[in-house]
């Protein structure tokens, strides 16, 4: 498509313009089948969300302002208080479809912005600034993927091997990646890093996601399963840990897939640096600290095993919390578009917001 | 059988004395199947050990035990030359059949002492006497569990979760188990404890033994992926952490499954009791630190995904070692048969075996 040249090898969402539709593909298959789904409309991208067809939060949220631009599409022919109706329907649907990750609410209200000020123009003229809006973000998240490699790929050593949780890569944002976006960063400048990667239960975003986009772009990985991160470090394996962000509070505080937090603690006791990498649209200043970070609990099912697969007694008592609060005091630094944060803080993140690019 | 009443509900191993086997419950495939499978030699024995039908350092010990006693009535038949070989023969192949718990080499001196001690008698009565040896030990391991049980119980407040990672219950030891012995014993008590069971990927010990077990108990049990632990604690819902061990070194570093030394860690950082529950028989004086204990790779397919299901590319590279290190300073309380040692140090251990309990 015009204006989207392919970022990396991966491309987890992309807009069909022929068909008039985003194809997705299906991360809950993948490595096994390669599948592109297609959604022409805000509920069906909003169930593609909360099932996890698509995750990663800047994924997450270019989806969901995909979903509002397809509903406009869909609403077009409707007399102006229908399609203000039809919309409202949508952008609360989505806003339900999963609660931690905030770029999804970010890109809701870029899409609302974008709603308001088209106003007094026709649905269909709406529908179609709303598709411009929904590739724009696209792209910006891209470039902001690109600009926050460049920024973490100077804090990696010539030669390091390089510990991540879950999939902060190309298939969890537009294309690239934020986690795995430095480390393409660094190999492009010529370093050596080698990846390692918790298998990431209970979605195994690590074992199939993380693997597979990186053998894709030839960077070597070794999988282990989330219980051997504290070894690795004993034996000296992890120079750095990188990984992502759902969301970030006020004070740096940050949500990530479950798991994250134990790997902060390990790297601390190791003086392992330990860095997040994550766009601006992810840092949600309307909270002071993590605490009051919603904390989305799935279903039960997903612990008791994977997939079809049951390997626990079904009448078993399950907690599935999909993430956990790492507090600022354990990150080295936050990567960002705008720069590097060191040691995050209230007034040091809010300075990244008044530094151009 | 006489002299063995059920410890619990659960016996990982029995002698079935009218078919001369031992039989065991084949832990690869519970909960979904129980499954007894009879042995009638040392190679066969050896294994199941390596294949994980019997595992748990203290199960592992009984198990070895019985090869030999078997092993012996196979042989029995043989001149005392060809006895000798083949026995001596059983001995290396046991002990080669799983590197890092001490139990299995502990046992394995104990049946060479026996037979040692036996060696004027024929073969025929000889093999007596080392079923007889193998059947003290089973029982032994069950006193031994038992009074681990009394002496831990008492550290467990009135009522409490209690997160426990691996299986280190009956079903890893001769029955009754240590870390759940503690717990069968609080339980026995009328304290009201509940557990969080860490699945323990990649064999899932966790998820489907210890649960399994528990339920089989009647005691309440919530089922966690590993990379849950440190959620659990930061939102206050782990009051105590007991686990078994695998190897128990001079100083009271100690191995076990790994991912124990993550959950150590944060126990550390929450201020939460950790507590080792395991016999004397897992302490190896020989080693002065947990430096020196051999970690055990196992095959990289276990990684891969589970069981008959893989969900990871098949070509990616993998670690899988099979138990870590954790270091003294890291346990509140070593609990054994002769009592509970705090803030486990060489004195203190060399202390533990002059008293009787």
């Amino acid at each position: 498509m015009a204006g989207l040249c392919p970022p990396s090898s991966v491309q987890p969402l992309r807009w069909n313009d022929a068909s008039g539709r985003i194809e997705m593909i299906d991360q809950r298959v993948l490595p096994g089948r390669f599948e592109l789904l297609a959604f022409d409309c805000a509920s069906a991208v909003a169930s593609a969300i909360r099932s996890m067809v698509v995750r990663g939060a800047p994924a997450i949220g270019c989806a969901a302002a995909y979903g509002i631009a397809l509903e406009a599409r869909r609403l077009q022919h409707l007399d102006r208080a229908g399609f203000a109706a039809g919309m409202s329907t949508a952008f609360e649907l989505l806003a339900q479809s999963r609660p931690t990750a905030v770029n999804l609410f970010w890109a809701l209200q870029r899409m609302q912005a974008a709603l308001a000020g088209a106003q007094p123009q026709a649905p269909s003229a709406i529908a179609g600034l709303l598709l411009q809006q929904a590739h724009e973000m696209l792209a910006a998240d891209v470039r902001a993927n690109r600009a926050i490699g460049a920024h973490g790929a100077a804090l990696l050593p010539q030669t390091a091997q390089v510990l991540t949780h879950c999939n902060a890569g190309a298939l969890a944002t537009a294309g690239y990646g934020t986690a795995l976006g430095v480390i393409r960063s660094a190999v492009a400048d010529g370093k050596r890093i080698s990846v390692l990667a918790d298998e990431t239960r209970p979605f195994l975003q690590g074992a199939r996601l993380t693997v597979w986009e990186l053998q894709q772009d030839h960077i070597p990985v070794t999988l282990i399963t989330d219980n051997m991160a504290g070894y690795m470090m004993q034996q000296g394996s992890v120079d750095a840990v990188i990984v992502g962000a759902d969301r970030v509070a006020a004070n740096g505080d940050f949500a990530n897939k479950i798991g994250t937090y134990m790997v902060a603690v390990l790297a601390r006791r190791h003086g392992i640096a330990f860095y997040v990498a994550a766009p601006l649209s992810t840092i949600d200043r309307k909270l002071a600290t993590g605490a009051s970070i919603p904390i989305e609990e799935r279903d039960g099912a997903e612990v008791r095993g994977f997939g079809e697969l049951r390997w626990a007694p079904a009448d078993v008592a399950v907690r599935n919390p999909a993430f956990d609060v790492t507090p600022a005091e354990l990150v080295t630094a936050l990567i960002t578009e705008n720069g590097v944060l060191r040691s995050p803080s209230t007034a040091g993140i809010a300075a990244l917001f008044d530094e151009p690019d």
